[in-house]
């Protein structure tokens, strides 16, 4: 259980080899998703689940679905929403954007992984979002960055991109080196009102 | 007023020429704060008061001071607070340590600022905490993230650092440039229970 | 004079209001050229032609042609020309791609800046680029990475890319502040042998 | 052998489990050298040696000597030498400061590691040190960079430091992430004429 606001510690996750949002990516990817309580959230690509857990935290009257096509990651999903106390998330399995065509229309849309499928995803999420709804994206590579600017921007999203370098001290003998995360773009984007 | 979580934008702080915790520094550093409902925070050398009222909006049951000496920024502060609708945040004007003494026990304790009094104030923090307690520290400098440092290690906290870049796009002529904000050192020390 | 190896302090180019390629990023970048003493080398939007300097000072059985269309910013190439004591440099004024179709095809290709023209400069450029040589360019922004990623990729070449992130101290007071420089990609392609 | 200017691959060395300067930090670093034709360099705590080749290969008429306590290092540092044709490279087995003391006096020195003897290295760099004379040290540790800059300082240099965060493209399916290396202080210190 966590008692406390955003930012869980990547170690308190189950993982597996399962790709994981890291924790002051997803602080950070959290608050640009601007979250309210009642809201229903999309998490494409969710992985860990780290992101859908910390969202469902927060929107305790709302719903997250938690869209993952690999089976061990959607298992890991479910362990991880049960260790976190969640009863407000959905898992659901398969690719992305068919396993989205049956789910309520989203406020919010995190996309952490997009199987190659970008375009095809950010065409039904456009038309599926809410008035003034958000989509945030972690792209960590450079390709994604283009091919979600590209389809953001012609979608008519107001877009912001951020480049986010972290490096965490570790000790090693008496001293402390600073050891890099990858970097990653967060790009979020406001649909018109 | 802010409907959201953590994460408001620089722009929605009234700002004047005083320095401010950037949005995505502050969020982190809020995370790294793990706090609750009813804590009570200080926040020492609060600036515009851009990390008080963030805590302030999530501590609804806590109080929330900030510590400022310079005259400019807690006016600012109480405007700021006053605009996001606060009432739980008590402005201490005064320097560190010695506006320190008669506040309340403190949950967690944020630093943003330490008007070259890092030593005095963490001997003070150190009394004060409550067990359990968390001090994160914004460092600019690489004297304050050794004073910093050592004087926590010597404190017989459990300390974690991490080093943050950000950069932002931002809209020149048809292109989008990246431009970084100044690395900042966040530091986070867990006393022992 | 500059008597030593690559690496020249920004503040010894004569400058004015032109852009400007950084020390650490011009050093990297001209590590990336793969440099012989008597290579033909383009500067392409060469600005201050801090570049170009370089360059020739390495490249002292060579020739460098520095291509700048800005007329302010190719008397300021010529200056710090004179200041570095450097004979092997050609200021070209004019507009890339136009601007390069006299000149003798080069060993190596710098593009610093390509004036919204980065795929008619890149056409160009793999007409008249010898065999084996080597394109090496500075992208502040994210267009210009996908522009140049994609004509690169297309042109055959092996395409490497770095992001690089600096930050300098600077004294404010009695401490040491960390001053970001904003994060630039640099890419080096090779073309087929 | 290499037949270009600085910054050879990592790849082309050959390495061991020992730590290496990369290339791109190597590069900065031996910019930041302000080498001659004709200098004596110490490089201490050479390594793989990558820093000492590229100091030899350009320091035609001067001397690198390459100081390395751990004898798998020393062994690498003769590869290496020997793989880029190189005969003005001594190396020189054992701890410093000690294996410093019949070394004759340096125009420039680089600490790439300093076996938690930073201070004792500064002390004697500080006597040996000819006139006008720079160190250049890589940190990767806090401790590491707060030692230096309190030894360089006291000792009356002209420090300057720079924080270098790179990462490198590297092909994953048909995409390229961004890999980070970790974050490298760059301290450079240049004596009192």
């Amino acid at each position: 259980m966590w008692e406390y606001a955003f930012g869980i510690p990547d170690s308190l996750f189950i993982r597996g080899d399962v790709p994981m949002t890291k924790e002051e990516v997803r602080v950070i990817s959290l608050s640009k998703l601007r979250l309210k309580k009642d809201f229903t959230v999309w998490d494409i690509g969710a992985g860990t689940g780290s992101v859908s857990v910390e969202a469902a935290l927060y929107c305790t009257e709302g719903r997250i679905y938690a869209v993952e096509k690999d089976e061990n990651a959607f298992e890991l999903i479910r362990q991880n929403a049960e260790a976190f106390g969640i009863s407000n998330l959905t898992v659901v399995p398969g690719d992305a954007p068919e396993a989205l065509f049956d789910l309520p229309p989203p406020d919010r849309v995190f996309i952490g992984g997009s199987g190659g499928k970008m375009e095809e995803i950010l065409a039904l999420v456009k038309k599926r979002l809410k008035q003034g709804g958000i989509v945030v994206i972690n792209a960590i590579t450079l390709e994604t960055v283009h091919r979600a600017q590209d389809c953001l921007c012609a979608g008519g999203y107001e877009v912001e991109a951020i480049l986010v370098n972290v490096s965490r001290s570790a000790r090693v003998g008496g001293s402390h080196i600073m050891q890099a995360l990858n970097p990653v773009f967060i790009l979020s984007a406001k649909s018109a009102q």
